[in-house]
């Protein structure tokens, strides 16, 4: 097991804010834990309902990463598998907020228009952990309410292809901030390698978060992570494909959301002809009417769809060599 | 309780394929049930896998509905409420099909581009109502699946405003082809009334339907359904709304999906605030943590989306004059 | 020529504001000329900077449309040819706006934020017609522009297809509201046929207006208006074609606006195609070197875009049967 | 006045393909000349129809740029100004293409279908300089058309924001790939700079190109270009504007398309406040009334769309500090 921790005193500057452009901070042997936290998207520098990111967080240091991890032996085709082992609040504590033309409800620095932005505020969550509980707090009203806990990651990626750097605070098909609620601990993510060493990081932990990320701000919180990591070789899918107990998903981004839609529904077919060996139509047909699909993000810079499948309707069908219930193993003695 | 049956010998131009412009076929009072039948999208006419729609159905004559009922006493500016008491496949049979340049994953007359279409293919689903089954059998291979039976149908809707009428494959702010599979057996669908009599129409059964609808085709059969209906006077929902035992839903239908999205989601959040007497910018916040987001359809001439937020987060409210209970009640006595 | 006018004086719910689903007014012959006069879109009611449109016109009540005509021997499948002989400001005085929710700069009834809206104002242009001068005055300081004046019709359409009855505040496939400064004088318009009659409307005069109609007001004024028109039997096209002496145009009308490119682009490619003998790859490789490409609006229900390649690079062709030049002579003996 | 060429037998993987990441090849000081060439989009390698790019270029390889150059005393917040002296064709042949899955009349890897691509094709192009002529020679028949010769650049940028490397087929608020014709000889193109030394680039010639680039390629050729340089300091503009002796102009690029059409509309709506003094909303209003909007490209990772209005309307202005006749006046000396 390999324990990594970033330096959360270290200068905004200090961090890792793209996926590419970074060096690895260390070194990943497939088949291996890993046990680190990671800072919440806005370094940790919004915690109360007076503090307003757009004056206490510099907008390039937004989202930070822990990593990037080199993953040995990953090489571009090869397919990066991450296995959720557990996702745990570090602190007490969880923010949300409006942010300034930023956010599904709202004109954009994209969807723009002549009106004046929604006014910014700050939500703090109290987030009980054994209770499994995320309280939500009104602050015009004295209501509450008490949501369940559901901590995932927001972002997950490796290094994009073409020699491109991109900004943590965007998805696309090497992971990234796909914003997703799947991404939850006992879930299995499995990314295509575009450069020697994948160059694996992960952050933007969210004790939990609606379906469409609504206000663009989940309930954001620092978090204990411990992720199992290995490497299918030869077999590197073109977009994020997930696997958990139950289903195989596979999530696309991109604008306008039809497109993302698209991507995730067509990847999602010609895997499940691959794995049946059903003609692609058949497999389309049998995709059309078992699919879920739950919407990821609204709001990001491109927007991120999920398309699912129960493995139940697959019947007896070997996915990524395995590489999930070997990894909830591996998971399952940290 | 009315019974009203449609006339399959009809010739296919004797059925209604719209919503608006067709003259009432019965009067239905609030606060009373609806026992009928509708047939399938193809009006019976696809039961083979040797049969092409294209071949067997007139394409002016798609989707033909049941109704539409005058609802006594309906006035633009109130709610219809239709509570589906049961929804039950008239036949052992459903089916499907790929259009040419008709799903979401292919060109389309919209989407339009260079490349010739897909095949066109017909699937035949055994039903079994009481195994709760539908049993998909690809085609070119002998590959199977057994998949939960799910009856829901794909349209319900009043007449348009601004004097339109407007093809059942459409859906909008007056209902129609919204084609979400939450509209099952034990939902509550809210309709703003645009017309005198609001005009109610109901169609399109599907045994079970993939969110998104994919192919563009779900499971369709004829359908024996019984519907509990009532009037909520003077708070006509902009978009339909709609309830079941646990959630408050909006269906929003657009182009782009991102539009559809931002529909459900606003008049969630201002639904939301008005049942709870959160602020806008509170309810935005505790929708954007809460929402469930199932796409619907990414097919119809335009999308639907679905979002919703169970009512366990909202407090003790009241939604809709508690039509939902009310006609469950009624629905039960069916 | 047949010479038919608006009543101003009707009852606003007297006038047409659909394209479908009113009986004509008049017959016309093809082969001849129609002299009339439209309202401008608010109907005459807002004629003053202190005139706003949400408090004088009753939303219902928007759009005014001069017809329907039945043009006589009109079949589905035949092409409706309207040629714009002369368009010419029937007042000193035209108007725009800014309406709350409606224009590409503000969000929608659709692109839904929680944003308030714009404020509402109100412009007057002064019209000199034979100076050619359409005179804008700012609000809040005393700036002044003399623009060109440069006539056209936001609408002219046919019933639409499917029974469907649409607001003429849409654009599609029967044309209708498409918005573009094209349609000014010198073009002929080419409008598929979808019922018996055909059912020819127009209406939506603008002074000027520029490509995109971004406010979602052009200068609105009523219109003296002379067509020509013709009908071009068995070669009905599936999108509006325009043609003026040097070019030839498709009106795409769909979103996302890239859905709207693409009608326009593929019809057209397969126009050239069609007319040049060209293999439709070939055809594609011409547009993709000669086409403008103006945006029309993107701002109703549907965005419209204009293809267009000049007739010089497609050689010899013959198009429509000469409709244009047929038509342009008969408007010159108006 | 700077000349630095290309080496066009470098290694392909010795050429730069990306908007950032890439160590600067010069240095450029304000106010002076760069006599220079750029290659083709295909490096070169593509010159016969019987030559197919998925054949003889590498995907990573695409769109080679010439640069990036460091701009003396830019820092973030300023404006470089590019004025395009002169574009030339380097020799007397420039090809097209179909590239399966690229294109706007195409499924493609975000608007993904199930569809096969249709069929890869190349095209070659006469180009006679001082005739001022591309000639088009269809593949499948014996037609030929004389088009206008029309040289512009698809590609001017500076390294983008965030830290992201971007790559040249991509567009931007950085400017890269916005495939626009209006970047011809004659046009001024305004960056805002994002890193010290703005770090310039530019490539992607076109003998000419329609609006949209529908089929995904221009007429691409290597280009003997002068530019004239210079900065304007604290203004660096949020999108890339242009200006020519005529208009000015702003490209937005985003998808769907209607936002890059809302972030052009936009821009030029505050610039021509800025100008004029209008209020907004005045501006707003005069911008909607006079722009035209020329699509830029459907087809790449974004989509630009180009906003301009005529200088006339604007009154007696000073745009960008006058930058345009300097540099015109500077380049005229080259």
């Amino acid at each position: 097991m390999l324990r990594w921790e970033p330096d959360p005193e270290a200068d905004p500057a200090g961090q890792v804010y793209t996926f590419g452009g970074a060096a690895p901070v260390a070194t990943l042997a497939p088949g291996s834990l890993l046990d680190t936290w990671t800072l919440d998207c806005f370094g940790g520098r919004v915690t109360s309902v007076d503090h307003l990111a757009s004056q206490r967080v510099d907008p390039r240091y937004l989202n930070p990463q822990t990593g990037p991890f080199w993953v040995e032996g990953a090489e571009p085709g090869d397919a990066v598998a991450v296995h959720f082992a557990s996702i745990t609040p570090r602190y007490a504590r969880g923010v949300s907020s409006t942010v300034p033309f930023f956010g599904a409800l709202t004109s954009t620095g994209r969807t723009m228009t002549l009106q004046p932005a929604l006014q910014e505020r700050t939500w703090v969550y109290e987030i009980d952990v054994p209770g499994g509980v995320v309280r939500y707090a009104a602050l015009d009203s004295p209501f509450t309410a008490d949501l369940p806990l559901d901590p995932m990651h927001g972002t997950v990626g490796v290094a994009p292809p073409l020699g491109e750097v991109r900004s943590s605070l965007t998805p696309g098909s090497w992971g990234g901030n796909m914003d997703t609620p799947e991404m939850r601990a006992g879930t299995t993510c499995y990314l295509g390698v575009n450069v020697p060493g994948a160059m694996l990081s992960l952050g933007d932990g969210h004790a939990r978060q609606g379906e469409g990320e609504t206000c663009g701000v989940a309930v954001e919180c620092a978090m204990d992570t411990v992720v199992a990591v290995d490497l299918v070789k030869g077999v590197g899918p073109a977009w994020p494909r997930l696997e958990d107990d139950t289903h195989i998903m596979v999530v696309g981004s991109a604008r306008p959301l039809e497109d993302a839609f698209r991507i995730a529904h067509a990847e999602l077919v010609a895997w499940v002809a691959e794995l049946t060996g059903l003609s692609l139509l058949d497999a389309y047909q049998l995709v059309s009417q078992t699919a879920l699909t739950p919407v990821a993000n609204v709001v990001d810079t491109d927007y991120s769809v999920v398309a699912k499948v129960p493995k139940s309707v697959l019947g007896a069908v070997s996915v990524m060599g395995g590489a999930h219930e070997r990894l909830q193993a591996l998971g399952g003695r940290a």
